[in-house]
């Protein structure tokens, strides 16, 4: 059997520690299966006295990653502290300058600086690998790099946040807000204290931007991505989807259309007929339609020490073994410019919930709105007033009242425009709230 | 670039014709990404005048597989004839002497000499790939034999037979007879004319023995296998499995126990909260647990040329690009002796259904019976005899009842020394039905 694989871990947090103890259990067997061994030789992390429930005396300890990147000591440079910028960023540039193949599970990292590391790592003949980057356990880089080779992909999607699924399945189940959703998600520690970068979409961004230049072989493009969060959903949006045949979701998608590449991170409804539909709690799920293959759906674990430890054990047996991929599943040169196709183009169904105030003629200037941008209705769903009670005068004489509509296929413009329009008229409380239906098979 | 790397296809069918379009749609861009153009050099295949919708006179032809097995035109033989024996396995072996890489999508082949393969494969050096092969589109070889690279597996379990799930998805949505949708599924092309090998779960066990050697690291056992088909299920099961909660499934199921290994494909009740019960039509779905990685479902097409031809492509791109990889995921030499879990002490919750004669004390004996054998029950269902005419002397006396019973957790003996005392007490018609529950988390 070859020398050990001697592998240099920056970061012992939770993917690290887990990593660490995944190849303590698992060394002998991840040998025979690869048929070479691999060592940690080097670490480095923040605090080297805290207690990590294993013992890193037998490591070389590095006070700077830049440093270990650099160190004859290794042959693989695993990063796992995270951060676009910075250590991060400058410790795997060094790492690739200086010959060592490259493990990461950093997305921030890959969708701001994705093109230029891989460029260097082409340049220098090493391997940039990032299984655990976009969606933890579950190997879609793996099978989008290889399994789908054969394939023109014209399409990739999926539910990318585990955060955000939790919050979600919550409410479909429980009845509750989002706001006690989210609190009880940061109780249980599936939610950060600062959530803002999940429910905002901008996790489930970088994401998407690493699957979209795979699937289509553009270069990564996070800047292009449309990205809504899931803030704005409501008890009565998760009640009126349930009737209506759908789940809601949050959703990365990218699609090849006629203008170019569409990237959007946003709130979708999908059929419960669909096997995303059934992507509870903080599983993730991707599917990748593909022109020889159909459809391909892989779910599993995005998140949590042990998954994402099992990610990155892959990329490192990938190198064990001598398997070269390039990063982004092509030599980076031959990476396509990225065309966006704009948003306002988009074409779909839409889910639109209004309070309108209960007063003649107002539900005609609705209508009116919508076929003026040339949009129709697939259903209306108008819910009776609450009856009347023995004391009518305490009632609002203009409450306003939910109504639901489903739109046809139209464009994000179109559907824009009639809101627009339908807010100036002065008919409704609030603002509108608008979900696309996104049309799963 | 390197030289193309030259194949030998054995068998134009559906597979081996989508193949062909696949490169010549694909084959620049698999050349980009895999960094070495593939070029079919030869082919053969029964008939060489029938016409295929392409033109095979830019290949060398052969009459005899077993020739261009040998042929220094080819350095991979792709073998997409089908058949554990014969010719087949004539030309794989005689491939594989001459030091070519073999890509075959042959699940009886492999469940069959799989060993005996594996072990020449790694005697001469060369690869024995076979995506294709477990799951057709679906890249579950390649997940397993890579990407859980560091995990230990405890159970591998699926969906693998798209001509069983079809049918027991239009049992479900129609409510009509398993052989209506036979006669449907054969009508459409779901079901070979003669279906046995789907419907009696021959097909998905040897399917099942591939994915056990690489989950659990031993070598493969067809003949291990437990396998009883679909032929027995009645709409009745399928309303009761309904108001259970649960879906029923053909599963093919591989498990560690404690005294060895479960392999065995069944009927199963799974929970209507599963991924794999919203798994519909022809698709099929594997799931695998992994200490690290957790829980992975991979879903998609099971069966058809051009998914087939997909997953065909992505063991020539591997290939391609020189990656290695054992047969079963690690060198035969390694692979450890299949030690059998014997299935009468298979423990899990059982649904069984009774036609019971509406008697006096019918009841208290099958209840007495299932004491006996230690048996809890968990729920049971007695429906109400249709109510009484106005002219009760039609009424046949004993006419027979459906009851339905769930049982706790309990061993394949215990329900099965249950139900052979039931029916020795004569109080049930026809034999009773009896189907495992899954318990899937």
């Amino acid at each position: 059997m070859a020398e050990a694989l001697r592998l240099g871990v920056a970061g012992l947090g939770t993917v690290g520690g887990s990593l660490v103890r995944l190849l303590e259990r698992h060394g002998n067997e991840f040998a025979v299966r690869n048929g070479r061994r691999v060592r940690i030789t080097s670490v480095c992390a923040r605090d080297r006295s805290r207690d990590r429930g294993f013992d890193i005396s037998a490591y070389t300890w590095f006070d700077d990653p830049v440093d270990m990147a650099a160190s004859d000591e290794i042959d693989v440079f695993v990063e796992l502290m995270g951060g676009a910028d910075g250590v991060a960023h400058g410790s795997v540039k060094q790492a690739l300058k200086a010959g060592k193949h490259v493990v990461t599970a950093n997305k921030a990292l890959l969708a701001t600086h994705g093109n230029a590391l891989a460029e260097l790592a082409d340049e220098i003949g090493v391997s940039l690998n990032f299984e655990a980057a976009a969606a933890g356990g579950i190997p879609v880089i793996k099978t989008m790099r290889e399994a789908l080779s054969g394939n023109n992909v014209s399409r990739v999607y999926g539910i990318l946040n585990g955060t955000c699924n939790y919050i979600l399945t919550r409410m479909e189940h429980e009845g509750l807000t989002f706001d006690a959703c989210l609190a009880e998600a940061q109780r249980l520690g599936y939610a950060e204290a600062d959530p803002a970068f999940d429910i905002g979409g901008q996790d489930t961004a970088h994401k998407l931007a690493l699957l979209t230049a795979i699937a289509f072989g553009t270069r990564v493009e996070l800047d292009s991505i449309y990205v809504e969060g899931i803030t704005s959903v409501t008890p009565a949006d998760i009640v009126a989807a349930d009737e209506l045949g759908y789940r809601i979701k949050l959703l990365g998608v990218a699609n090849r259309t006629e203008t170019g590449i569409e990237q959007r991170v946003h709130l979708a409804m999908v059929p419960k007929s669909s096997v995303l539909a059934r992507v509870e709690g903080v599983t993730n799920a991707v599917a990748v339609d593909g022109d020889f293959v159909g459809q391909l759906v892989l779910s599993g674990p995005g998140a949590g020490g042990e998954a994402t430890a099992s990610a990155v054990a892959a990329d490192i047996a990938d190198l064990a073994r001598g398997d070269r991929m390039s990063t982004f599943g092509r030599p980076a040169s031959t990476l396509e410019p990225y065309r966006r196709a704009a948003m306002r183009r988009h074409a779909g169904g839409y889910y639109v919930r209004l309070s309108v105030y209960d007063r003649p003629g107002a539900f005609a200037a609705i209508a009116k709105r919508m076929a003026e941008a040339d949009i129709s209705l697939e259903s209306i769903v108008q819910r009776a007033r609450a009856p009347r009670t023995a004391a009518p005068s305490h009632m609002e004489p203009e409450a306003p009242q939910p109504v639901i509509l489903v739109t046809y296929e139209t464009t994000e413009k179109a559907i824009r425009d009639a809101l627009a329009a339908i807010l100036g008229d002065g008919h409704i409380a609030d603002g509108p709230q608008m979900i696309r239906i996104e049309n799963l098979d």
